[in-house]
């Protein structure tokens, strides 16, 4: 039994019992976008919250101190990602990835948008042309800093 | 002379001449995000605009129809990117991406989020504990429709 | 028990009960190509269809919900397929693709053809020379567009 | 001198010149994806149809029997394309390239579709909710074959 | 049970019972190397012969139908082949794929040889120096055909 | 002026002076396929040959001794090729790669078809239902001996 | 001009010149480490301490502007490094890498060693049986916080 | 059973029974990173050592010589890591490893800093903006000597 | 049950009854490189010498024909090993490579040396430095000879 | 002018003069697989040396700082070899790797064979069935020691 193997038993007991994602969220009160990421075996998540998990999806609790763990991160199973949903992210990378690098400099400095002590937020926004998904990415600036 | 060379060209005249990307995109205003993009390569600048970047710039008119035409896309020399700047977003995307997903089907069904009809923005917010990054992708949702 | 799993009890159990796409396809009156590439794991089933498909084939209900969730898509084991009758599509878009993609922004503007309002179609064509096989693919164009 | 540098010259000077790839291909009455596709580097052209584009676009005349020999063909930068308006084509094989081959072999047999007895199609179909790309494949059927 | 695990019976039981690949050919009357491709998963065998070829393995009546279906085919477990056997081959290719390719174009003209209507040969040559393997790949010419 | 220049001058000469590779052989009483390969980057020539092909393609003398070392072998510019011609080949080895391995093996025992005591051949081959390619790979059987 | 190829020069005067990584470093009184990366490629070079470089190498006075513009960094050629110099670092990865993760997480807690508010030292330290090299990465620790 | 299995056993089996790295590695009285990397199956663990953390995690005696014969290395999934916590090591090799060979070069001569012969220390260093994380290769200089 | 199978239970079973490869190699009386790479599933094992081992290892004599056949071989689990003891050998490769063909081919002229009539040995070499490894590889050279 | 360039016009250089590798070897008093290997650029040529080797090759003097620099190190084109002459080199590796990691443990213990403190060794051996190439690898063992 392993992280992987607790995060397969997750998907399918979540559909199994109908449950949403934003359910398991408010559960624990946490974000969304965080809990799923948990759940989907990239965050660790405390024993006493894992427990209120565990319980509503009906696993064996003795995942709890796997989940507890930090895991080995990386969701994706290629280097490029090939299912469209999550491949139009990589290609606006492609596409605006060089550019949002300039804007960071020119706005910021020489340094980088943390990706740890960052937030990730998905909204839906009506639009009369049709309803817009809008992800905003949050990071701390982090300058080039030689300590 | 293709575009790839134009690009480094532009790269060059731009910090010789000490224009910002601000600069540029308010002399053809349109967006800052946009605009930068298009200069690294990566979308068609009409010709009318063109003329004033390249006449800023100090380039020779001849790149002018090139620039116009829609080019090859991608600005990423590696499939995963090396530079930390860019690196971080895709990093994001191993950690999030099967999330946002998830949260994608949970809120809209089926489909994902346009990276055609989309925009992007880059901004700073300010916080105690040190000014944020902000990015927003922003795109229309799409359906899966067998059409 | 994860989707790729029921994908290969499909399989298995189509060919024991000697059941063609057509079949599948006409028992949930949906289009054969979208049944086909559904039952091989890259859309989800409503679960409705999934009971008719799951009873034909004698699959456990169990997996309804499985089949009903939005799947993590790409169905190629490897980036370039080894599978001849699948490289020849690749091999066409190496010979073809860049040529596309100029006439597309000829005749359209600079945009994509969308691969989610899209459909597929496979048709037998008779020839003197041998029956040609016929594949049209059918998608929205999405122009570029900064909102 | 060899082909890929006569191809960027064949780019450069269609647009220095404002020729359509239309009016390249009614110059040599060929249909205009093949024109297209072979000026961009992947068939050979005949010289006396070579010396007419050669006119046209003001290259040397001693490109004429490079275009005319069969070249190394392979349009692609990396073999997964970045061009997004290439790369839906490339997403269409990941989502539907193995029902395409099922229904290939329940149509025909066990076989391939030809891409070399093979000719594309790109067309403009009006539609309600916006223009649709019509692309077709259409290539002779080959039966797997011991001879 | 899929095709590559009965794959893996045939070799287990193929060698339990010391049968040759071309007692199995000969078995059901077919050339011992397609009769080999086809047992190491490369071709569907129609089930009458699938039957044969099953008594005599000893495996169950259950694979007949899987073994009938057209495989998915690719059999080398990496794009560079690492079995020496296997990688002469490719070498060969490496070594003297360009000519082969510049050869057909002067014989024949723009086109390829049928990797479909296509048969292998192995065969020994006696020479002084010692044996020779003949391998002769035999493919009909499709030579590139716009229709 | 390394070997990929010499190799690239050499392409481009031929096609300007009308040279069939077949003259080119001749010229130097030389299999074809071998002076093919040759000429292509992949053997080294003989001073004395080299003499009369620098000659005949009105090359700099000052090539011999370059085309007259051994050369770093391997021509193909990507690990799968995707010139369609070359491919087919790969394609039978994916295909029949392992089924001439088993035969091989079954025939002479465990060993290998050498790649260096070795020749190719390439001859048309009539047939009712369209010309045949016949490629013929000649090597050495090499048991696997440890000396 | 790029900044790879202003490396490149930079990399060919300082050997011309004789001049030590040390000595560039004390010129603009910066850490080594730091320096020498900087030249490289890796970071930006302010144009006072920029101007002074360029006039000990002998560079011309139109590269200042690129150096002091935040570079696209990531200096290795390919993804796993072939210097062994530079490997045995990789190779510390592959062994300790994971050792690394679980100590930071055991001792710090969920989260990361900064490797932009980092620096780096590479001291010498005697020791009876060989000086032994010793480098340091010293980062501000960064604990996942979802702000 | 092979050792891969072995470490996955263990790192369920450590968490399970609530034991840290530390309480391991003092149990043996051996270094904590060379004890954690043992663990995760990176060196050799000599038997009288194995029987106590064996013990401990209460573990089959049976794995004892498995954990003390010398492994496979190499613990990272992908050549590019995609763990953060991993890759921010990698990335510093992308950024800082040219600069770190040639100061290698510098200070001690044309060789390398063993990965052998060495080791690895994680030390937590409070700062005033932030605790930090020091760790620190330490390895012996071996000078390119042709014996 | 598959040779990959059967060697995973060799090295099992060497370590629980402590025997070593010397010990195994002796029992056939065959060179201890040869029988190491072997039982690793490089070599096929003439089925009475299986016997013996499979007798001393205590396996099921079921795997004695397999071991007998001659295998797929390839025995890294990636194209550029990570386990530093046999990196080192690729790293000469990436250093001395070139030097050797050079070599080779001024001492030899042009040619290969075989893998295939070929053996390896490995040797402890007393050094008042310290103990030396001396691995030999002894092949026959091969000309190249167009048969 | 890079130390690629030099490399590239030492080639053409030694080719031109007719120098064997083993007088440039000689005239400098170094062994000549080490000459070699550092005149394709894998070691720096300290000065005094290099300007021998210069003269004699007809070199500009100003390229003997470069080549007494530690180069950056790796002399393959791509991961793995496609020359034959140096691939079966990296297939030894494929088929012996692990047996010599094997006897190396067993022989040495844990560790490696240093590539650094190390020489190689090419030498003709005539054998009554043909002439055989040896080639030595010889380095210091290095145990994994912790310091």
């Amino acid at each position: 039994m392993n992280r992987n193997e607790i995060t397969e038993q997750i998907v399918v007991a979540r559909l199994a019992k109908g449950l949403s994602w934003r359910q398991l969220a408010d559960a624990i009160d946490r974000p969304v976008v965080w809990t799923t990421a948990a759940l989907l075996g990239q965050h660790p998540i405390p024993a006493e919250l894992g427990k209120v998990l565990v319980d509503l999806l009906g696993l064996d609790d003795a995942v709890i101190p796997l989940l507890a763990a930090p895991p080995m991160r990386g969701g994706l199973p290629t280097a490029v990602p090939t299912d469209p949903t999550i491949y139009r992210f990589y290609e606006a990378l492609q596409v605006y990835g060089p550019a949002i690098k300039e804007l960071i400099h020119e706005q910021f400095g020489d340094g980088i948008m943390s990706a740890i002590n960052f937030s990730v937020d998905v909204q839906k926004k009506p639009h009369p042309s049709g309803d817009r998904i809008v992800v905003t990415f949050d990071g701390k600036f982090l300058p080039y800093d030689w300590v």
